[in-house]
């Protein structure tokens, strides 16, 4: 008999939806050519990225030469904090009377490739970078930020939806902030937000959310991996980091990963039709979930606010019971969720997340997250938490709880 | 009835071959996850990724940590040339007596990727660049390298082959040359060729050829678009530029594109196995291709070496007319060719592989490429001529010739 094998880490990573494997496949050994291509095999390869940059478009509600394609959210998140800096910094050049180091603020508990790219401009003295706190429900105070906006700030990062506990933050409100401060300003300051976690669920018009750039990623969405796209709003100084043949409106070199951004398309296009369809259905199960959890199993506490709250996501702590047995002990019976982001399994440290909303740094070690998808039956989820019991009580058995 | 469709533009980019498009199918729906994550839906994920990365190593003739995946050879050309620039500048600090801005030796035909990289640099103040000037035959004389070389000078990057004339660059000669001077020197040099155009053809060992690095990319050997990578070998100072979960290494961060990857690995496998039987297939069509043109149309020059040459590569420059206008009319009969590279087939300037080979302005706007590959037929090769010959005529018909 195959092994059951029951997949709730969609957070992480999910399965190519069908219809966009179907939109892909043409474009791999038929329409094969390079869309830069003057003759008639370039120009259907360029007519279909041009068709996924109109439903991208359409998505965020903008004009499709607002829209770049990358290699994915990390190329685009470098994008951002790298290439808005160095645009500044031009800028700095011309008018020489500015002086100041630019100025960005993000969260403590943004996704690693954002932190990253902060830390690196930070050691290069190419920018002065602000880290603002997070509440214990996982929610970005509004005040802080206001707070935390100076003459020289250039650039507001935060994510929409945190990947770990799965809180949504208050973009339209930053975005209404951040719009109000630029009237009575200089330099505009520019709002970014990573929406990677939010493209299935929530809503990504551009202009409600008052963002100026905006990031996502396909294989999060029931597309490809290895490709993302960056929305940036007309007139934004940002300068291109990927040098070469001058594609993507300059902003992107490179030949354009075709079958990657016509799956990138239409798993937007199919994110946006059904995204009513599957936040109910998603939503239901995942209260199914918590409920019968915390009901059925003691000790368990639940990471990030009940209601800012993404509807697959639930994040556990449990007493006695360390994240990574729980992993094991239901990856053993075909069970898959994780503990911390997928991409920082390797690393040993407590999750950064946890520790930003005021855990300790055991229990930052402990989480476990369950993410659940369209694909997510209510069989799966029974089974899940029936095997999850057995796994919790065996660990604490062993830890002699 | 169908039109005819006959693709002749193989250095642009190739369809995917079956066999690579059989591998990496299960990697879209059912083997869908992450690398990263720790259950099993990661692993066989990642163990995906690690045999094409043996694959890779296997090409290369390297260990399968000296490789890392990149979305192609764009991006790991601007990772050589600034992460190398980064490495260094980062050991100088350590250093404070070595003051020299490091110096970069490339060629004045390289790929547009490294050329712009090269001039950011520039602009940027961050290095000092020569660009070697290349002979007529279109080959770089390796006494100009050596002249070149100056104390501070950190990095040599050479292409193996030119991708628009085709013609195979001394690496091996430079390797030996780089490694005698290295032997007497502090700071070592490292040495760079971008093989994206020798794949398919030429021996890529890289002990062979004595690189530090070497790039590589997909969709040129029959892979699919939007993945490359790039060999580094053990202990070359390069820091990554696209920041992140630390994957690759540590050198190149974002969720793994697997599909690509397995695809990549594929593709490297089987141009290793078949590449003399399809060496032998191409030449004896591009010869044939080649003397035919010479004979049966007049005012023909075929643009680079005869000899130095990769085997599926052809490029005229028909006196009276052209390269444009040839490209439409053969479009018109459904055959695709190209002038000048893909990458810049925008671009109105003349070619700057042609200007450096010492070709005058309107010989460099007018130049057609003919680039054959596995899939060719000698029937196609023959309809391609005949069609030729009726465009040629015409156009000098228009032009009054």
């Amino acid at each position: 008999m195959k092994k059951k094998r029951i997949y709730l880490d969609y957070a992480s990573t999910t399965p190519l939806d069908p219809r966009v494997f179907a939109t892909m496949k043409p474009y791999f050994q038929e329409k094969f050519g390079n869309p830069m291509s003057l003759h008639s095999f370039g120009q259907e390869a360029s007519e279909a990225v041009e068709k996924a940059r109109k439903y991208a478009a359409d998505f965020f509600g903008c004009e499709p030469s607002e829209i770049i394609f990358t290699s994915g959210a990390t190329e685009s998140n470098n994008l951002v904090i790298k290439g808005v800096t160095i645009g500044y910094a031009s800028q700095l050049k011309k008018n020489k009377k500015n002086k100041l180091k630019p100025h960005i603020i993000t969260t403590q508990f943004e996704h690693s490739c954002v932190l990253s790219a902060c830390k690196k401009l930070e050691e290069q003295g190419m920018a002065e970078i602000t880290y603002l706190p997070v509440e214990k429900e996982g929610v970005v105070n509004i005040k802080e930020a206001q707070r935390a906006i100076k003459k020289n700030t250039i650039l507001v990062s935060i994510m929409y939806v945190n990947n770990e506990i799965g809180t949504i933050q208050p973009i339209k409100e930053i975005g209404k902030l951040i719009t109000k401060i630029n009237e009575n300003r200089g330099t505009k300051i520019i709002f970014h937000t990573d929406a990677v976690q939010a493209i299935n669920y929530l809503d990504c018009k551009v202009d409600n959310l008052g963002t100026d750039l905006l990031t996502a990623s396909a294989h999060k969405i029931y597309g490809p991996k290895g490709v993302g796209c960056l929305y940036i709003r007309k007139n934004t100084p940002i300068r291109r980091i990927q040098d070469g043949g001058g594609h993507e409106f300059g902003l992107r070199s490179g030949t354009h990963n075709v079958p990657g951004i016509v799956g990138l398309g239409m798993a937007l296009e199919l994110a946006d039709k059904e995204r009513k369809k599957n936040y109910k259905i998603v939503e239901k199960l995942r209260d199914h979930l918590i409920s019968r959890i915390m009901k059925e199993i003691k000790g368990v506490k639940l990471n990030g606010s009940k209601i800012k709250r993404i509807p697959n996501n639930a994040n556990f702590i449990f007493k006695d019971a360390e994240g990574e047995g729980l992993l094991l002990g239901l990856d053993m019976k075909g069970i898959a969720v994780s503990t911390g982001s997928a991409c920082s399994a390797g690393d040993l440290r407590p999750s950064h997340v946890l520790l930003a909303i005021g855990l300790s740094e055991e229990e930052s070690h402990g989480s476990l997250r369950v993410t659940l998808g369209k694909y997510t039956t209510k069989q799966e989820v029974d089974y899940f938490i029936n095997a999850l019991k057995e796994v919790v009580n065996r660990l604490r058995k062993i830890a002699g709880k």
